[in-house]
């Protein structure tokens, strides 16, 4: 059952200003049906009694009953005798059982059946369980102490390190402090590293969160497109020309685009940084993410960098599981003394049990990145298949790595594809939000980590929505997506 | 065995300008003594090799070695043959064997037997290990989705809002966010509601750590003396005189005071924010921590609040555990939802084996505070006892709940008190961290979270430590204790 309820007022305060053109119910249920479609109004929200909101909007009764109507006609609210009506989405086909494959399931279905390719993150690998055992049995060795250690439990941090020295860059843990996930990382390096207003480069597309961080922060957005991969003169000419104070990168299996920076570019980054007088912060949330892991790596960002300039950042989100929230940094040892101190007034530490957890798992990373790797393969040219097949329009290259198709559609027309998708039961994020200033509207991210049947389902619904988009392009101003 | 190191130029930096007065060794020893001292330099930190700090500081390799000695017979560094050197603190006796009574543990014993009161955060309760198998058990549920769930996972929200609701608050889940812990929650509502430069009521003493979030803001802190309780009329004019955005209260077991908000001042003080309009942000860190749980509870904050101007802070912290880093905020549900969004740049959502385990003790609370309530009962009397017997000249209340004796000195020496008392194995926070400006000199936090015989060998210590003071009272300026 839902908890979420929604009053008369807030729904009306939600919904603002409704144009009164006529009939007034039909406007009412549009505006309805938008908060449901852009996610202001989450699923199975409980509305309010239809006398409450007449009441909110100052309407008649009636006005409400038949705006109402139109919505559960439409599929966008359920009603059941006694419960009231709580919003939904429209179901045009039954979702295929969801696969047992653990780790590569679709999250909880209480959403009604919808796909989420939004969100480009897996569920926890096989050996979870057996990780989560070992950090219960190390707990008692910290439950009587306070639990805080502000850069991290000393054995994670070794940990970790000893990760960066087999890729071939010497590390002390004296050079990690431990985060609370990947995103709090690169919130404390805007917090140390970026003065409101300073100019950093980003790519276009990148990562929506980090821009999130950075506009919080104040900072100038300077971006430079990566669709085609790294253009090493260009990025270098935007950080020395607009005399970045920091570039925020994602060199391994980019999200979204899913491009693998080779060795010559990194170096010629990172000299360029150092002529620049710029921090390179290096996310690499997707690094141990390779799907062929017989090909040998490109060394790490950092094994380019002499002089303390290349700043990483590490997660467990997406090779582990999201739910613990464990990130990393690895920089110099004052630095790390400089975020260790930044981040007492955020929230002083990061949670024990999931450190020992992340550690867990780092000391068995190589079953886990196999797992991955087989999963994601599969996932990955079933989705691709299905593609071709479909939508032989679409355009994708195929990564080598990472967790998601980086697809031009046919024309811009991203945004509405988003919406008539989520009509169709799948949310996909159009490209507009990857970028700074709302180009890359013939773009979508599709993420593979759900397991092959539900992307098939997927792609189809995907297909009756794009033939519904290019049937009746819409002009209408449509809602941001975030 | 201690994983940190410091290179001699990073010692060198760390030391700025050392005075050259001669003899140089001795300043160069005064020097790191004082790194040490003031945690720049933590304990077990290793030196770097006395030839690299002789060639980083430009000075001969025997006026390293003469300082590395004579800090060796203070006892401010340990040696071993081969080993190198490292930190370390004098030791004056041994401590006690600790108590095994679960929950009131110190800390590791890394530090070389020094007894920690900087800290008033006790270990987890005795219920911890069957609440971790317990939510180890439900954690299969989530771990084969994303993760993720910015506004905190429902059956925790239900469980927080139970909880109001038992305490004649009503409460829905929508009204809850989970944080990652009461600072983030804190960092989370000075970003959402405090814009720089607004002026915020702060009490005088308080928390320092909301200090440090308040100035990270921006905020101009307002500070009003609560050594004697709240004056409501003072806090009242204080709010409409500077007309502040917010106050920032501990009305339960105020930190470090320890004193209790009667209900008519909390029934004042809300009219007067109301009148100031201002929010009031009540941090119920404490609330949960009653010694006598047969005296009828005050009611909270929030019951005298009709228009949503009381936003109420919980914490697992001291009640559970600090480990777990969960915290919540109980407003308004469109408050809420400006939350959850204000917190997607910063940290994204709260580690759900935390949000579990929290639920889990959460259900079992009278069990928690029937536990903590004896623990700390009897550690607060042992602590006063020995205090009335070794430092008669000390005054102090009796606190009713809470973990901290807030004690006032017969002069203002609290500063050379605390490094006197590091000398002597026991770190102690002097007054004027809880406050804004400087003052409180005459006063020291004592908590007792550590069972009754820790804290008797805790004040044997103090009071040579004050001994030591009231003979030689020192006049050159001192570190700034953090």
């Amino acid at each position: 059952m839902s908890v979420r309820h929604v009053s008369g007022q807030q729904l009306a305060r939600l919904m603002g200003e409704v144009r009164h053109e006529r009939p007034y119910y039909a406007a009412l249920a549009r505006e309805v049906r938008g908060l449901v479609l852009d996610g202001r109004l989450p699923l199975r929200t409980r509305l309010p009694a239809e006398r409450d909101l007449a009441a909110a909007l100052k309407v008649s009764r009636t006005t409400v009953t038949a705006a109402y109507d139109r919505l559960r006609t439409e599929g966008y609210i359920a009603s059941r005798q006694g419960a009231g009506s709580w919003t939904a989405l429209p179901q045009r086909s039954a979702l295929a059982p969801a696969s047992a494959r653990h780790g590569m399931v679709p999250p909880e279905q209480d959403d009604g059946g919808i796909i989420d390719l939004g969100c480009a993150t897996p569920g926890a690998p096989e050996i979870f369980d057996q990780a989560v055992a070992a950090a219960v049995a190390e707990l008692p060795r910290h439950s009587s102490g306070p639990g805080y250690a502000p850069a991290g439990l000393a054995e994670l941090r070794e940990m970790v390190a000893a990760g960066y020295e087999a890729r071939g860059v010497p590390t002390g843990p004296e050079q990690i402090v431990i985060t609370t996930g990947a995103q709090h990382a690169f919130a404390l390096l805007t917090e140390v590293l970026v003065e409101p207003g300073a100019p950093v480069l980003v790519e276009r597309p990148t990562y929506p969160h980090a821009l999130g961080a950075l506009r919080r922060r104040g900072a100038r957005l300077v971006p430079v497109g990566v669709n085609e991969g790294w253009d090493a003169e260009l990025v270098a000419g935007s950080m020395r020309q607009a005399a970045v104070r920091m570039a925020y990168l994602v060199p391994d299996f980019h999200n979204p685009t899913g491009h693998l920076m080779d060795a010559a570019t990194r170096e010629a980054l990172v000299a360029a940084a150092r002529r620049a007088d710029a921090f390179v912060v290096a996310d690499e949330t997707f690094a141990e993410l390779a799907h062929d892991l017989t090909v040998p790596r490109v060394p790490p960002m950092a094994a380019f960098d002499r002089g303390g300039r290349v700043v990483t950042i590490g997660s467990a989100s997406k090779l582990l599981w999201g739910g613990l929230r464990i990130g990393w940094i690895r920089t110099t040892a004052p630095l790390v003394r400089r975020l260790t101190t930044a981040r007492e007034p955020l929230d002083l530490s990061s949670a024990v049990i999931d450190q020992l957890i992340v550690r867990e798992l780092l000391a068995r990373v190589e079953e886990v990145r196999a797992q991955r790797a087989a999963d994601l393969l599969e996932s990955r040219d079933a989705l691709a298949r299905a593609l071709s097949e479909r939508l032989p329009g679409w355009e994708f290259g195929m990564p080598e790595g990472g967790m998601s198709l980086w697809v031009r559609l046919e024309a811009p027309v991203a945004t509405p594809l988003a919406e008539a998708a989520a009509r169709q039961g799948v949310r996909v994020v159009p490209g507009p939000v990857f970028g700074v200033d709302g180009v890359l509207e013939d773009y979508v991210r599709l993420p593979y980590v759900q397991p092959p049947e539900v992307l098939r389902t997927a792609v189809d619904r995907l297909a009756t929505a794009y033939a519904e988009v290019e049937a009746a392009p819409m002009s209408r101003p449509l809602p941001a997506y975030v």
